[in-house]
């Protein structure tokens, strides 16, 4: 077994500082501890037991605990009370079921093999979704139950669509999760892997169990794939966080959907200074990619048409600002660029070149100086590795992403595969780290599904037993084209396959036709394909919906 | 002119603690008042100035102001920061602007009358709704910008309806508060009312302005509707405030569907005892009313059809519990009454006879000292005069609602008419205080809608104008029958016009028809009876949705 000993009498020796460890029940003393049956304790130091990191165990502290083993994201930190009440009185059995991390346990002989999926975005549902429930149980791990449908999140922050449209619960996407007997989807947070013992470290959301603090539980796995995304990146601006709304996350366009109802209400209150009344309705939006300049081209039509009309005492105040340090959609043809230029100044959208130096409560600082007072600020300039992701132990891609080989294998471990924005090819395999866009989470996921399941097929599926198996062609990615809204009836679609290549481009409304049945067609399923088109279409007859709820 | 004046000396005496007054600019030693155009300050008492009451004008404290002057709930307390500004540099004209009321002046001779109606549910909407706009501007002051769909928010808890579907914005119901020059919707609170100046006191939701105090700001009437509504009764029980759902808004809805998918997934997580995962997945409600009981009836379908399906693995420890002192549904017919205790207990619902004592965290002591664990707690005992309400000094109605006549004027002043939730006939008037019934709610507003368009048509609209108008036939209830859903395709229809007399009742398929279809009719727009209709189609075909957003 490899769980550590250690003695009782160790925790209560006063001056140590261990933060924390796992065992395994019975292991104080004496008693056969039962597999997959671990208890966490608390110690305030890590430093004195270096025993206990033989393993590859890691929780709470920054130490690499072996050699393949990934550490916990150090914010989350085990609370002390619980080690407290060990430290006074560690030979209570009661005291440690407290503290018990039970979990699931790994596969036995008879059972099919267990892949684990970190995460509920574009790779880890188009993964699930083709799963071979024959062959795998499957249980996925996110802090999110569903789905976020993330093109089209900037229609719903203007009420063009319902939230819900956008969003697809996983267990719909493969319901052997909400139905089969050893499938599972666990509403928590990865918080660390060890990838010796081929096991993942959970905190569930929420507050269940009889103490107050999380509830954390251990899920052993025989094929592991971490498709935990990214995080935006604030290039440690201050202020950012506290004052700048992302757009991720269907919660995001909520928020920001409230507070343009919100501020276009409060601008309404008599008395107010004009050069206030202004600010409330200033909306800035940091960063010229395709979301900001989407969310934008949505704003500019919702105060064409709907605002003018529902809000007519304040309609001349409302200013959209896009602030971008380049140029607005770099990635795209340079007439896309232009056209998007042209489309948006004429419908009000004002274009600003600048740096964002800090962010205040109402207003943002330019490197230059310049204050821009704001009475929204939305933040898309791109996103980074996450905190999660940079704790890991294992070699990484340029720019910090958990480095993969040809086949989305981690190749200092085994039975682990990373895709979607976490994952980068590493520098040896001579590939460019692919840009995090939806487009490559679902081929990848379309991918890896595949190699996956042949692997399963051929009895590769449970831990380390798929070492003999050839992999097959690995995978390529072809850029089929990119698309971006610039507001009502035009889009730009731009068919190139890479930035320099010669290909089609198009802008204007037959484009947004494109753009419109393309995102209808991957909407994952009929019933919200059915919602997006009826929303789509009684937003045409009725106007956008502007109740404003919480 | 009314405002008091007050030297500036007598501020700075030390010792003195008055709370508040409201002053005109420039009322400080000299100067000529600008109308309309007030400042508010703030010193530590207000039992030496008494010569400030004399106009009826109230803010902050609980002395009644004047004969007909209005209190301010008690509740809202200006702040004392500015009050310590001043103190300290009150000949400062600057310091003043910091603290200015602004607002919306008296209406002039060759302006329209203004009406301002506070509140924005059934019987505010559909008074705003019938108003003739050419004779009125309208002013509508709500912390919420909806109307809400009552008889629906129940199915809205667990999917089967969106929450949009069951708001329409004030602004759809009467669009001039949107599009005419000159009237308004605020999304404020009011804290106050000056019967006397005719005028509101009011706070707007949100941080606006320079302070980081609230914004405060004062609206003149003609005629004022008060139609705020009511609160939950909780009977001064520790701890339902603090643990329990409420039922009577979207967002009290959409926080008891986050709370019961949060339960359903929490409870699979592996390790839990099952005396914890059966508390998580057991949904109290407290109070057998219609409310309780349609909330039971739509939960108790959605675990017999959609929990089976997509919570497979938790779907047997799944309870309901309805816990009610007296008996099920009291107003209705006893046949109706014994058939939906038969569905219900068919349908898994646990009825259960008791006085809640004390609610905890995760529990509820009964009176006999039955402990209870609950996941989800929803409190629906009913409701009863809010706070500011109680604040108001009129004459009230048995039961503590604002007095009202036959034609739901508030008869002790002039100008200012009650009705809904907070209104009540006085005792003088020989008449029962109506049921808080959103079908009485309706009547009324739609009473006094034409009553105050007949006035205004014979030149009654300005302030203190209506006196020698004949009033026509007082407001009669006719209650036309009671409806109320116990689950699917189930309903009970009580058609009798009290509870005592003869009349049809009916429980069922039809009923269950005739309640869909009365709902639908009424919803106020046509883009909300289309999507109402639509979710209906779509949960019949795809079954309800469960994403978990937020």
């Amino acid at each position: 077994m490899s769980w550590p000993r250690i003695a009782s009498s160790s925790l209560k020796q006063p001056g140590r500082s261990i933060n924390s460890y796992i065992r395994k029940k019975g292991s104080v003393g004496e008693g056969t501890p039962a597999a997959g049956d671990c208890y966490l304790t608390h110690i305030r130091d890590f430093s004195t037991t270096n025993n206990l990191t033989q393993h590859g165990l890691g929780t709470i502290n920054q130490t690499n605990l072996g050699s393949r083993g990934i550490r916990v994201a150090p914010q989350y930190q085990f609370p002390s009370s619980a080690a407290e009440r060990i430290l006074e009185d560690s030979d209570s059995d009661s005291v440690y079921e407290n503290v018990r991390l039970a979990g699931l346990k790994p596969t036995g002989p008879n059972e099919k093999p267990r892949i684990v999926v970190l995460g509920t975005g574009w790779a880890a549902c188009r993964l699930l979704k083709g799963l071979d429930t024959n062959i795998y149980d499957a249980v996925c791990i996110s802090p999110r139950n569903h789905m976020v449908f993330t093109p089209l999140l900037a229609s719903t922050c203007v009420g063009t669509l319902e939230f819900r449209s956008v969003a697809e619960p996983v267990t719909q996407i493969q319901s052997a999760l909400a139905s089969s007997p050893n499938s599972y989807f666990y509403l928590a947070s990865c918080i660390g892997i060890d990838m010796e013992k081929h096991e993942v470290f959970c905190e569930a959301v929420g507050n269940v169990g009889q103490s107050q603090e999380p509830y954390r539980f251990t899920v052993s796995y025989d094929k592991l794939v971490i498709a935990t995304g990214s995080e935006p990146l604030t290039f440690n601006i201050n202020g950012v966080k506290e004052n700048a709304y992302f757009l991720r996350e269907v919660t995001h366009a909520q928020e920001i959907r409230r507070k343009i109802l919100l501020n276009l209400m409060l601008a309404e209150n008599p008395g107010l200074p004009e050069e206030e009344r202004k600010r409330l309705l200033h909306c800035v939006v940091i960063g010229g990619g395709p979301t900001g300049v989407e969310f934008s081209g949505e704003l500019s039509d919702f105060i064409m048409r709907d605002v003018r009309e529902r809000f007519s005492h304040v309609k001349d105040d409302v200013k959209v600002t896009v602030i971008e340090a380049n140029e607005i959609l770099s990635s795209f043809d340079i007439g896309l660029r232009e056209y998007a230029t042209r489309h948006l100044t004429k419908n009000g959208v004002q274009l600003m070149r600048g740096i964002v130096k800090e962010v205040h409560n109402k207003k943002i600082v330019l490197n230059d100086g310049t204050e821009v007072p704001y009475g929204l600020l939305v933040w898309s300039t791109g996103v980074g590795p996450s905190q999660l992701v940079k704790s890991f132990d294992v070699p990484k891609s340029p720019g910090g992403r958990i480095g993969v080989d040809e086949w989305l294998r981690v190749p200092s471990v085994e039975d682990v595969y990373a895709l979607g924005d976490c994952a980068g090819f590493l520098e040896q395999t001579g590939r460019p780290v692919l840009p995090a866009l939806a487009q490559v989470a679902e081929r990848q996921g379309k991918f890896l599904v595949e190699l996956i399941n042949k692997i399963g097929k051929e009895n590769g599926g449970k831990a380390y037993s798929a070492r003999g198996i050839p992999m097959g062609d690995p995978f390529v990615y072809k850029h089929i084209g990119s698309m971006a809204s610039v507001g009502r009836f035009k889009a730009l679609v731009d068919l190139r396959e890479s930035k320099d290549a010669k290909g089609v481009s198009l802008a204007g409304f037959t484009s947004w036709l494109i753009w419109r049945s393309a995102y209808l067609t991957r909407v994952v399923s009929w019933r919200n394909r059915f919602y997006v088109a009826v929303n789509w279409a009684t937003t045409l007859v009725f106007g956008r919906d502007n109740s404003r709820i919480g």
